[in-house]
């Protein structure tokens, strides 16, 4: 269905066929239909009342091909962009409680500490500090510090998949570290994007603070109604993680 | 079986017990707690694959109570806090294209442009510039300039609900405007958040560029599988919306 909205087979503006006539034309269970019409609301693709016929909304977005999660390099390979990476540092530390609190591990743990620049078709846009527990770490560090995508590789050669992340974005200034990794000038703006994946039982994968060069990249994500309300945080507020 | 959660009847860890047996405990359809579990799941508060019992994995968060999107101010009153307003102007202007495509009006179609700064607990933390499509626009022009939730008034007054929106976070700095409204000095980093709010059909309400001071207040989401797919964009790029 998403298919034939996205090429133009179906309309914006259109009414979809029944329930009944859909699962007949893809020839799966009407369970199945009423599964991928509720995730197609949910998104905002279609629209209408429950158990009414659904109209097309909008053409479905690139990002939500893939029907799952998608790190930033997996978003730049689907369009047609060159993700890049370059290791800068990765060290183990004692977790602490701010980041055991978020990981979900004890205090005392050790977890993998990486310093990464991030590029899009060659070009510097972020830093991302991230920070994994000591299995994943175990699996990160083999990974080549030049991987362009760390998720695809634990996916590829652990099975291990992000399946949905918590986000919290503020703004920043660029600072000495920062300005040399990217190499601007320091003061300028940066997005503070802070995020914690998780699999889909719900644990975390890593926690990380990534700073991306502004007027250059964005983050763009939608909510609705039922799912993943929005929240804003004070700074006198504890962790939201 | 949210609030069970919440108030630690049923505790993180926990295996729920079968539908059958939540249906009988909440006296609702099968169905019903079906669509409940998979609402828990999406918004990571139960884990478990499909069809086997869910586990809680996290206490809901407040955000999540009340099943529908909050904007800024209904999220401040929720949390114990004073949201404030006032408006410091507000003119009628010509869609023109880029505005127009966002509403999704003509583009010779007159829009509200409201020009607001925002308050916590009384202290200004950001500055707003929302247009509203026309016919919307003529209900806000009535609601005072000190409303502190426009949205809850044209709930309570329209019967309009705010179901979703999409949102953008970049940064940038404070420039001389910003700077004598937020009464801050020139030059500091600001989160740059675009939002386009939406009613339950998918039709825009809104769309506005929202300036928060960078250490005072930040925005939080969460997503998941099949749910609000994040994405990135560049500088070069068309409008998301």
């Amino acid at each position: 269905m998403r298919e034939s909205i996205r090429t133009g087979a179906r309309q914006v503006g259109q009414s979809l066929e029944s329930e009944a006539a859909l699962a007949a034309e893809y020839r799966v269970a009407p369970g199945t239909v009423r599964e991928a019409l509720r995730l197609l609301v949910s998104e905002g693709t279609l629209g209408g009342r429950r158990g009414a016929r659904k109209t097309v909304l909008r053409r479905p977005r690139p990002a939500a091909v893939a029907e799952e999660f998608r790190s930033f390099a997996q978003w730049a390979s689907a369009h047609g962009r060159t993700p890049g990476g370059h290791v800068i540092e990765q060290n183990w530390r004692i977790a602490g409680e701010e980041t055991a609190a978020a990981l979900k591990v004890d205090p005392r743990a050790r977890v993998l500490r990486v310093l990464r620049v991030r590029l899009l078709d060659g070009e510097k846009v972020m830093v991302e500090r991230t920070s994994y527990p000591e299995q994943l770490g175990e699996m990160v560090e083999k990974i080549p510090g030049d991987a362009a995508s760390v998720s695809r590789s634990l996916a590829q050669q652990h099975g291990i998949v992000f399946a949905g992340a918590d986000h919290v974005f503020s703004a920043t200034v660029c600072g000495q570290q920062d300005a040399a990794l990217l190499g601007v000038a320091r003061g300028r703006p940066l997005l503070r994007h802070l995020r914690r994946s998780r699999d889909s039982a719900g644990r975390p994968l890593e926690i990380s603070e990534d700073r991306y060069l502004a007027n250059i990249l964005s983050v763009a994500m939608s909510n609705g109604r039922n799912v993943n309300p929005i929240s804003w945080l004070t700074a006198d507020e504890p962790n939201w993680f």
